[in-house]
């Protein structure tokens, strides 16, 4: 296929491509823009090279990440909340010839063998007019996107061009494609969230408005001032938006939040439900490029809490032991960089093992309960903390309730669960309302209230680092 | 990727498929149609064959259409208008296993090796559960449409599900999507603009409205009080259209007539801008599995005559020698059936040569001059019949005049002109007008008074016929 970016610079020179708070660019802007990137780096690296980039959410750092898939080369996009150690990890790992930074990211921790300029250096390098790659071979990888792995080696998730084009075809075939359309992007760029806007973008020839920090107000603001069709949100996301001004100030062009990053509880869904404020439901990974379940619009408000049916070009099944979701797609990542046995691991019969164990209602909804890593054994029964979770969440929504486990002699494991915010129940009320609503050995024995929970990079949280004495001092 | 007919089933079971006067059925009733289908014809037939099908727009021919491609059969679609001599030519060329045809159109030449059924005999052969295609593979051919060639032995166009696909989605991409979308097809199913709208129904899950004959009152009345979003049109339809009700009486939801099948005069679309009836002209053919090049919403207005841009999957440049248009593009057929000479000869480096000439503006748009094969010399001058065409219009746009070539012992060739209509000017106008807004060598020497042009069964007009005595018969 043509070159995705000089295919829109062909096609709608003059049509919006990015903006943010402080600036507009046009397709034909963007490009050369890029082009200017281009000419900056093309002395410095090859193409077929892997070059990180560590960037927050502005315009350079978007660029900079354009200006490299024109060069040919495969970007390793870094995680701006990992630690300096992680990072250097993730470095080493993909063997990057350069490492290109966001002047406040500066890594000082760097192998001095790793080339490491800042966007402002970039900008200092002598210029050559680059030749840009003519086409995006489907089955070349593009990016890298690190995993945020619990231990050990870190995988790197191979994405092709081909992986990208499916993924953005598989959401245009849900939420539909309007030549207005206007994405707010103020999920990060180097997670697949962000990378899928900027490829939609690329593909749709759509414009993408981007945020770097989520402040509830300011995108408020944006909802309401500004033609947005379309917002990517996790659920931490949804609720400071819910908590602000309500849908019918919006724009009149917006169409729906689009939903991802774990699950959410019904009652915040049911209130979106109330104020017709259109959520669809997502559910996806890096390795699958993005959403490969989804609600519709149509099926939203009857399915509240299931993450939808697969889309268009994903295939889907349980497996028949464990349930654990199964997917087959064109956008299914290749592997992991350098990894054929986690690779292989991964796969079963040409199935990605996606780690969530499942359930299909009669008509093919997928609802999610939990992460098979996540299930504990109890006296011989699964227990899914999801599950318990969602049964408290019903009755005190505005409370968070994160359910984790601890070894018990006689029963092997049992559930403890952890309490943030404020007027929070006592353990006898939370004890009897667990007795009324869930099998006796689905109660939590403990509760504990806890000032934050542990999360990764992405915002989820981080359930298995709750088994740490310090989010277990103050029992309720 | 999974099949297409029960993605939708899965997806969409609710959902209108398709539509006609008589009768509705959602995706579920669609597929236990087809199921049925397919249960009368797996002992009939084997995954692999070949197996023509001749029939009108009607829901039996759509439904049995979509059964062959569930056993994983290859469809060759012939053209109802075709002479029985034509299709028995194309039977034997295809080699296929069997031929199902309408009870109307049953052939009664046909060669006795090749076993004939009616629709209405094959819903009375025995039943049995047949199994149907898992997956539609990309690169299998699914079809075959044979262009409405000339002389000699006819070309089978192989279309694979990549070709489908790609097409649906270069087709999404430049008028977009949207869930309410309903597609009038009164254009038949066995050419590419009307197979091209069935395998959108599947891809995107989508409404086709189906229409056997076209007459302009009865689509009117179908654009009026139903909620038809998208027709594709030929210009004979359009312009029987517009003499029709105005725009201000359609159906809200009407979104824009898809123009293909040849070019279409400027004053017509003058009209139609007018009127703010959205038309997006498109050029494409049965080689690309439909539109390759369209204009889209915000430019149509602006580059009336214009064919438009490539579209998103499509790579486009002209041979900088002769002009041809050539293409690149994921729905380009991979060939014509046993033909590797013919193919070999369509290509050039991996371009396919389109055989029409054309020209770019400075905005990158698309203009088409004509058929290579149309082009003459006079005088050394290359002459295009379709730019003379172009300007007799402009000034008699309710008059159909088409030019074609005679040979010329001293010019080599000079243009001739044919006329249809009433009240047709007199030659000493027709000649002064030419000499007027054309090079002298331009303007035709005769010009002939004919009851109806000589077409393909596609509507095209036979240019090259018009050399026969008997449209020179009423000089004016």
């Amino acid at each position: 296929m043509e070159n995705w970016l000089q295919k829109q610079i062909q096609l709608a020179p003059h049509h919006l491509a990015l903006q943010t708070a402080n600036r507009q660019l046009t397709f034909a802007e963007l490009g050369a823009d890029v082009q200017g990137w281009c000419d900056h780096l093309t002395t410095l690296v090859n193409a077929g090279q892997r070059i990180a980039v560590l960037t927050p959410n502005t315009i350079a750092g978007y660029e900079i990440i354009l200006a490299l898939q024109q060069l040919d080369c495969t970007l390793v996009l870094l995680n701006r909340r990992l630690a300096a150690t992680e990072l250097v990890l993730q470095l080493a790992d993909a063997q990057v010839a350069l490492c290109l930074v966001a002047p406040e990211l500066h890594l000082s921790q760097l192998d001095p063998t790793v080339q490491q300029l800042t966007f402002t250096q970039l900008a200092q390098q002598p210029c050559r007019p680059a030749s840009l790659v003519a086409e995006f071979t489907p089955e070349k990888v593009t990016t890298i996107m690190y995993t945020s792995g619990t231990t050990g080696r870190p995988k790197g998730v191979l994405q092709t061009f081909q992986n990208h084009f499916y993924s953005a075809m598989g959401s245009a075939l849900n939420l539909g494609l309007a030549a207005q359309d206007n994405w707010l992007c103020a999920v990060p760029l180097f997670h697949i969230s962000g990378f899928s806007i900027m490829m939609r973008g690329l593909i749709y020839g759509m414009t993408v408005t981007l945020v770097d920090h989520f402040e509830a107000p300011v995108i408020t603001h944006w909802l309401r001032t500004q033609p947005i069709t379309i917002m990517s949100v996790v659920p931490t996301m949804l609720k400071a938006l819910l908590a602000s001004t309500p849908w019918q100030d919006y724009h009149p062009a917006f169409r729906c939040f689009l939903l991802g990053g774990g699950p959410i509880d019904c009652p915040t869904l049911t209130v979106c439900q109330q104020r017709h404020l259109p959520v669809i439901q997502s559910y996806g990974m890096t390795e699958t490029a993005s959403q490969v379940v989804a609600l519709n619009f149509a099926d939203a408000p009857h399915k509240i809490g299931s993450v939808g049916k697969p889309l268009f070009p994903v295939q889907l099944r349980l497996d028949s032991a464990t349930q654990e979701v199964l997917i087959k797609a064109p956008n299914l990542s290749p592997g992991y960089w350098q990894q054929p046995l986690k690779t292989a691991a991964s796969r079963t019969d040409g199935w990605f093992k996606t780690g969530d164990i499942g359930w299909l209602d009669a008509d093919g909804f997928l609802f999610i309960k939990g992460r098979q890593g996540d299930m504990f054994i109890s006296g011989g029964e699964n227990i899914f903390p999801a599950e318990i979770e969602a049964v408290y969440q019903q009755q005190w929504p505005q409370i968070n309730l994160v359910v984790s486990h601890q070894a018990d002699a006689h029963w092997g494991a049992v559930p403890i669960a952890f309490l943030q915010g404020d007027g929070l129940p006592d353990h006898a009320t939370l004890q009897a309302y667990g007795r009324q609503h869930l099998a006796h050995y689905k109660v939590p024995v403990h509760f504990y209230q806890v000032p934050h929970f542990p999360r990764t990079a992405s915002g989820k949280i981080q359930r298995h680092r709750l088994a740490e004495p310090q989010f277990q001092q103050q029992p309720l």
